[in-house]
């Protein structure tokens, strides 16, 4: 069998998206025995595995016959309802179930609201950086991806507000709590700043929240979906919350817009797998999600400490990051003539990968960024490896002795 | 809230695709104690319910920090493994792993071709009539869909001869196995005659396989694949084999087509439910997948014998249908003037669906046919349903005594 085939036959969409970069790193990972501050995995021993079993088997002892059927594309109803109860708590904001639709994780979501909203050439905003996967999946509908710097406190406001005046966004795609690749979190001054920029348009805010209920400290802000809910349409997931093997995310948005959704998501893949509907259903209804959430926090808080003090006792004073304050990463700046892919050849060779900040950017690469994983290293590990990484690090920043060579004088 | 969103906004294709009637036939249908002929549903009862409790319970207490963690796009190896295998088995072609994708079923499959082959514009030949979810999801990606018919003993070659010389198709979508919506089985002549005209061309079969399996009568015929490996991508699914609320589904393709669809897949939903991947697996090595299909096929010919006898004894002669030796599927022509239309809306008032056929054309519907499933329903509730219809069908075909008006003579 050849394995070439004419590559005229496939359509414009399928040349422009690429495979991602980490997600290539990562399958090098998992075939040795690689120290991995690549990926954005959660601590896999603390997947609630024995609650699910048991929720897995009930649901299919006591509901199989409906639990295994095909179902509605809008998703099974009690975990719509408990998922929109949720955020009423939280939140204080009436939300109802017909404002949610289940997906195929958030990364779903994000083709659904690009088929939704993206013809080819339409522009549209992220923060820069951002998370890769979306990226990678607005690429697929061939947008004009703008670009607004993430500061340490959100979205620099002029030039997103100097965007909306000088184009027609569709969207601006943002992570507000504990950014992938940033670790960054929006202040509450920003969130209303980008409200009230987004308000004065047509486009709607893609909030996309993995990483809200991993806080390690401070308070809860509000969403920028409770400051702005006709324009704003919310992503959320129990991949970081329970478990990610399950697929099971959903979206937050008008009556109107989820009705839209559905009927693209109905064509797509009919309807997310209902027995993990059914299953994680079980589980928030029999176990307690809250206590569950404490452990998680307890465990990454513990491990960001870990990292942050091994980085600051082997790292040289040159690498500059900011302290998150819950989720998954830490963002790093080197050297501005530092080049982290330079360090990243040299750490595979001693079994240690992470990403380097470059494949986060839609356009202009900034080469001196590097983003580090917390949650899924056990402690031992993370101080060995950043402790090689350090070495490497001031290795690279000597100042090369430049060897000149002699000519005979003329 | 509002529920109104300005539409200009949204993508071109987004005012394409519409709902599914069929499914939204579906929902009234739950609500209510109505019997169906509507759904392309199997027999609940037969799903393995006992056992896939059991599965789910091995694999989370066993295995669950990795069942339960994120996995790669391509899927679980063990499970692109036994598929590969089981295809060497019953086709005699070698398949490798790497020929294998697993999908969210295969109506993810169908969006991950369409991305992958469709720009605006491009042609492609579906089956008339097809199945309306291919259509739909074509839909989202602004092809020109040409149509060739499907008669008794597969699509009519002489168009299909015809299409390929005076356009460019990118792929001929086909369900060569007791088809959607008509029952149909292609003979082993149309396959090798389908395969050598594609041979000629560029363009891809799309061989959408669900119900291959579900046959009551005869020899298994070669797939389209195995005639013309090259250019087919072979769409498989446990939906009718075990269970649909699982969503697991495969394609079979080259090896460069399998990874071209991964990247797709990769920013589409990263990957199909990594549990629900584990748990259909040791289900298959744990029971006996062969000895279930004995039981699907007992009871679902067993109904098709039912419907069949029913339809005899109660609908005029003028509804002509072909005995499908397989599937899930009656396929109904009413007398020429005969709107099926108008009987649902009649039979629904006596709590009884089924689905116009006239959905189920990608252009110019025929209005006097229909689809019937025969899987889903018990048998006397299907034998009254349809003296029911039979009544309804007689009475609408009796002719009309026209009204005359008298004028008085001038």
């Amino acid at each position: 069998m050849t394995t070439t085939t004419n590559t005229g036959n496939f359509s414009g969409r399928a040349q422009q998206v690429q495979s991602s970069f980490i997600r290539d790193i990562l399958k090098a990972a998992g075939q040795s025995n690689i120290i991995s501050f690549a990926g954005g995995l959660p601590e896999p021993s603390l997947f609630p595995a024995q609650q699910l079993a048991k929720s897995a088997y009930r649901v299919l002892m006591n509901n199989g016959q409906e639990a295994l059927q095909y179902t509605n594309t809008e998703g099974y109803l009690p975990l719509r309802k408990f998922i929109a109860e949720r955020y009423l708590r939280q939140q204080k904001i009436p939300i109802e179930p017909e404002q949610v639709l289940i997906t195929s994780g958030s990364q779903q979501a994000l083709d659904l609201i690009s088929k939704l909203f993206l013809d080819p050439g339409d522009e549209i905003i992220v923060e820069r950086p951002s998370y890769l996967g979306a990226i990678q999946c607005f690429s697929q509908y061939s947008p004009l991806i703008q670009e607004v710097d993430l500061k340490e406190e959100g979205p620099d406001g002029n030039q997103l507000k100097e965007w909306m005046k000088t184009s027609s966004p569709k969207f601006f795609y943002t992570i507000p709590n504990y950014q992938n690749p940033t670790g960054r979190r929006h202040s509450i001054a920003s969130r209303h700043d980008t409200a009230s920029i987004i308000a004065e348009s047509d486009a709607f805010i893609i909030e996309d929240d993995p990483y809200g209920e991993i806080r390690f400290e401070g308070e809860t802000f509000p969403t920028l979906h409770s400051l702005l809910p006709e324009q704003t349409i919310l992503l959320g997931t129990f991949s970081k919350m329970v478990a990610p093997g399950l697929r099971i995310g959903w979206v937050i948005a008008t009556p109107d817009i989820i009705r839209r959704l559905t009927i693209l998501k109905q064509a797509s893949d009919l309807h997310s797998s209902h027995l993990d509907q059914q299953i994680i259903y079980d589980y928030l209804t029999h176990y307690d999600l809250e206590e569950h959430l404490q452990s998680i926090r307890m465990l990454y808080s513990k491990r960001r400490n870990t990292m942050l003090a091994a980085m600051r006792e082997y790292f040289p004073e040159s690498v500059k990051y900011q302290i998150p304050e819950g989720g998954m990463f830490f963002w790093l700046e080197f050297g501005k003539q530092f080049k982290t892919m330079e360090l990243l050849e040299k750490s595979m060779k001693e079994g240690i990968i992470f990403v380097p900040g470059e494949t986060f950017y839609a356009s202009n690469p900034v080469l001196n960024t590097a983003r580090f994983n917390f949650s899924n290293t056990e402690e031992d590990k993370m101080k060995a490896a950043l402790s090689k990484l350090g070495a490497l690090i001031k290795k690279m920043e000597q100042p090369q002795i430049a060897t000149v060579k002699w000519w005979p004088l003329p």
